[in-house]
């Protein structure tokens, strides 16, 4: 089996902002040579996160976080941690910090309406998105 | 390293509901001989998932569509997506698109209760399940 | 490729609770061996989940399992599950019974402020997790 870990940077510019990623993805997929495998693709931060979702129309992200604000309000009576961002670590929970997807004939074999986005929850930040690759 | 990856469809009846997917999976690992090792079972749509969870009482996925029915509402003041189908996005994101089983002795390392499911958020459709088995 | 499968048991006290099992985790990756890889934290339980957040400062844990009380309340008019633990059913979905963590260097490539935490929604129970490492 052969392995591949790479890594690249994202800057984010709001507090919550869906980042398409997935071009970054599959060039690291096309890098590694694999032709039949799996992608994992992990955010090292508590206060981000992956997921898979339509990236056609913009409005799609938009209401995703719109949905999620709404079941995890930013402020919530009992919140204890002081940095005022526990919306964003429960939200992180909710989404996950890591996504994997099939690697068929050298590329992602995502669907036809699918892209990989970079969440962050407690912008504007400089993140990190780790990849690997295997097959 | 074996990795084996095969496909099947999934028709969904209404507009949310979980959908035993576990027998179909189980017979992909039998089939691809492999012992020990895992399997990915990927959903390559945007408005549906993958969860695993009880399948012995049938209220459980009913309680759980309900529960994510609350968190998410269909209607929400600032959906901006055309289609109508925001809640589905979310729900899809929330729940996830893949779920990983290990194999143990050539079977699916299950917990008693657990089963695995097609979710479907925005039905009735015809789906596809993908799986990638590697050991 | 080599897998390595293990197992190990914990003890929840309260009905909802985060358990920190990083070094758990972390000592099942160094005694595999394995360099580079993946590992695959398992839990084979349909009311209770893994997540990764942060681990420095307790107040986090309990503000995310507030907000998911909040977003999935314990009593919900329409549950029908006689066993009265069908939020629990829905944070296992929407939290979800894995986890994927990338190995490099022989360790556990998480984030600075990153741990890995077995989370009981229906405690307290004893409970167990698999881990599959794979390089």
């Amino acid at each position: 089996m052969k392995i591949v870990q790479q890594e690249f940077s994202v800057s984010t510019k709001t507090r919550c902002q869906m980042v398409d990623i997935t071009s970054q993805v599959q060039l690291i997929v096309r890098e590694s040579g694999v032709t039949e495998g799996d992608a994992i693709i992990y955010c090292p931060h508590t206060t981000a996160g992956i997921t898979i979702n339509e990236n056609a129309d913009r409005s799609v992200p938009h209401d995703i976080l719109l949905a999620l604000e709404k079941a995890v309000p930013e402020h919530l009576a009992g919140f204890k941690h002081i940095e005022g961002n526990s919306d964003a670590h429960a939200k992180s929970s909710i989404v996950g910090c890591s996504e994997q997807v099939l690697i068929s004939n050298g590329s992602l074999n995502l669907g036809t309406w699918q892209g990989i986005f970079f969440c962050e929850f407690d912008g504007p930040r400089n993140r990190k998105v780790f990849v690997q690759i295997r097959g």
